[in-house]
């Protein structure tokens, strides 16, 4: 097996290696400020093109405080795996993340339900296409929200590779452990008639194995 | 196949299941207000008893803002799966969070390593106990703050099950696909003399398997 060599962390500037992590996973943390405090929330989300899109109810209050203009910074994060050094204090997790600051706003109504279905594919590549159009009511309770990326409201990091030098101890075993996420086999609902087939969509995610985050 | 019955999401009370969560994965996101506008950044953490604890560098000057008693949320989440429902309206997600507010405070330098072993065997449990000691100067960089998890500072909430009843067609295939983080074949750096054994901490995480998030 060939060595990993050490690889310091380091930002990135290029547009597309923020999109690579923006379209590697699905779940982010978003952070604004409601009576001078912080408060968070993890969301999916999607990307379309340059933009961000939440999706939730319009019931959900805090949604609506970020959707009406308040300032709000976005934090995406991945786990790809453990570095493991000779020592606590050089130990350390390889890991891409991205933080996307900014002011929302509520995309219009009669493109809230593209945005939900941009979202959807991006957790399942094609699902879109194989459901029902939500109702009237449906869309009208559907809340969509954009953060738009701009030339430089945003950071990207990734940290790749294995440890530093060992501090004493040259013979110790030091690397680095992959973390990844599965799919696992589909589970029918209650409501579904025995021998119904899984949608392809639904096979086709299973089938990609090593899906989020790679 | 036992079919998933639907369970909605609901929020969870007891600290016990707090401290599922918590323990079950190792990054979360730390949002604080600088110059009144939400901040965010991907952090490690551990669990000591009623303490999350971050580790960081001397020389990171945000960590240093909310050591210094700036009003912080912190908030983890782990993707369990993807809710498969007839409509993209009713698709969700299984997940677990937990969001803890409160003020920040500097651990004791006497106990900074400590916290870091804590947190180091969250990652590799027993890690700690295989590796060499940090120089004091190793030491004396490290940072760590803590986060008193209190009676009512916090907010756990999971979702499992399937998704609701179909809207329309009752013959579509509805259900969840689970997701699971996975650790891979250690890979040793390029320190590592030929033949050197993978410690025995490296070697149970990944015989564990399904670990994080489970």
């Amino acid at each position: 097996m060939e060595k990993l060599r050490r690889k310091p962390e380091r930002g990135r500037s290029e547009r597309a290696d923020l999109y690579d992590i923006l379209d590697a996973t699905n779940v982010g943390v978003l952070a604004t400020v409601k009576d001078g405090e912080p408060w968070t929330v993890p969301l999916l989300y999607g990307r379309v093109d340059d933009m961000l899109v939440l999706h939730g109810s319009t019931g959900a209050g805090a949604l609506r405080h970020v959707a009406q203009g308040a300032k709000a910074s976005f934090c995406v994060h991945l786990m790809d795996g453990v570095v493991v050094a000779d020592n606590l204090f050089n130990s350390s997790a390889n890991y891409r993340s991205v933080v996307v600051r900014g002011t929302l706003t509520e995309l219009p109504k009669d493109t809230a339900y593209d945005a939900l279905a941009v979202m959807s594919d991006g957790i399942i590549p094609g699902r879109s296409k194989e459901v029902v159009t939500a109702t009237p009511k449906e869309m009208a309770a559907t809340l969509a929200i954009g953060l738009a990326i701009e030339d430089d409201n945003w950071i990207a990091k990734v940290r790749t590779g294995g440890p530093g030098e060992p501090s004493e101890d040259a013979t110790a075993w030091t690397g680095v452990v992959p973390a990844y996420t599965v799919y696992g086999e589909p589970e029918p609902s209650e409501f579904v008639p025995a021998g119904t087939a899984v949608p392809a969509s639904v096979r086709a995610l299973v089938e990609r194995g090593r899906t989020l985050g790679v």
